[in-house]
């Protein structure tokens, strides 16, 4: 019987965990999120992390900036934010205007407040296994279910479905870390399914709805559901679906992750739990 | 018929090239090595390289301490080298003692002048695909390699055998960013002939001398051997050999690296162009 990887419940437990152990401090963590413009899906996603952050007991500091703010200015509030020591950890919301260069803006964050995990920084020490300050928050989570769930990694085929700096790439290598033998798909990869045929765990995060079917994976594989599509059934409503043909999957997989309450809110859990390690670094 | 893929021949044209850049420059380009302890294979290394960079016309830096400096004094070392305007490049041979913290050493080179590519602000650029200022001495020459026999990488599955940070994780990364489809195996890898038998390029960076069989490949499959495994005969010689079966695969692959004369000398033509390219960004 497939299993599904209930990340709704796993987060709770996070978030209560949380909960209770910052109840005990006199002093709170302390998270800054920046927006930068209007883009309706960027403030659903950090309306989310604020929410989370004050019920977890967190201090969250809301930064909102036009679209037309200059990258410079930008620097200047980030610097702002590294040289202030009341703020642990610092989230800028992508995606960014155009206008800014957004790796200059990732990189002018302290690694040691770089709650994303983004900075070349973290990245080049997690790619070299040395003890990044934080790991970026799906990667985190994804490995926080696979952990929960007592599924052994080490030896493992993986294959990771995209390459984004924010999901496939850290992912990819915190399995590779944990002994997996992974495969990077992408879009110039000729044939897919020949790999995820292979796969004893697929991670799919290609953002195309339904990408992963039935027939490209093998009898009980894993499969993790990074994908948040949302189709539009008519003007009026939608239906939230990910990357994965979750339905005709649910028989073959010996695990999955739907979506939504997946990999979606152990992001979120992923987040609450950077938010509390950087505060805990820095308050060492 | 199987081309070898001749390291010798490509690197002295890469070496013709920067003698004749230089030789038009007043102020030569300068390379600080640094040797701690009396390691024989370390020594002839760093001979190597050092002859190579002379004959270039770079300035070259010998710097020799015993086995027993101290972490702090190193420290010391590098940073006088980090300030000092006259020097480009700062290579730290490997291994260093035991006594003494590598990844610390190493985190102590500005990235500006990280010759061999292993600073974590480095290794996380070309893991974001963002302009680090230098890649790793080998993997840049492997990818000058294929490039100059027109071997194209995009959209070809790779193996990369062995996740060092020195070799194996930035070759894969490279590659990936070149569009490969890359997977990479190591010493956990429960079967890597299932992975290797459906790869178009294997790079093979394991330190296992002929690991790599014909068995293990597919017909036409580009090969390139980063083993150098020294195999005494007795007490009076020895002989090299790679971590191919090179003599029984020859017949099989499209191309072959091999050793000598493959990757080696690549390493040191990634490493002068490495040097020179430092100079260059520092004199801008």
């Amino acid at each position: 019987m497939t299993k599904i990887l209930d990340g709704k419940k796993v987060s709770e437990q996070i978030f209560e965990k949380i909960k209770k152990e910052v109840a005990k401090l006199s002093k709170k963590p302390k998270l800054a999120v920046i927006l930068v413009g209007d883009n309706p899906a960027s403030q659903i996603y950090v309306n989310i992390k604020q929410k989370r952050a004050i019920e977890l007991g967190f201090d969250s500091v809301d930064l909102k900036y036009p679209e037309n703010i200059t990258e410079q200015d930008l620097l200047t509030v980030i610097e702002n934010l590294n040289n202030d020591k009341s703020v642990n950890a610092i989230l800028v919301q992508l995606p960014l205007p155009k206008t800014i260069n957004t790796a200059k803006v990732i990189e002018a964050i302290a690694p040691q407040k770089d709650v994303d995990g983004f900075h070349p920084e973290n990245i080049g020490k997690l790619t070299v296994n040395q003890n990044p300050y934080v790991v970026a928050c799906t990667a985190r989570g994804i490995l926080e279910l696979l952990n929960y769930y007592n599924i052994n990694v080490e030896g493992k085929n993986v294959v990771v479905i995209g390459r984004s700096n924010i999901v496939g790439t850290p992912v990819a290598r915190l399995l590779q870390n944990k002994n997996a033998t992974v495969t990077v798909c992408h879009s110039k990869t000729v044939n897919i399914k020949e790999h995820t045929l292979n796969a004893d765990i697929v991670v799919c995060a290609i953002g195309q709805p339904k990408f992963l079917k039935e027939d490209m994976v093998k009898e009980r594989a894993v499969i993790i559901d990074v994908g948040i599509n949302r189709i539009d059934d008519n003007k009026a409503s939608y239906t939230i679906c990910g990357d994965t043909d979750f339905e005709n999957l649910l028989s073959k997989a010996s695990y999955i992750t739907p979506v939504p309450k997946g990999v979606g809110p152990m992001t979120i859990a992923g987040l609450m739990q950077n938010t509390f390690d950087l505060y805990k670094l820095q308050n060492n």
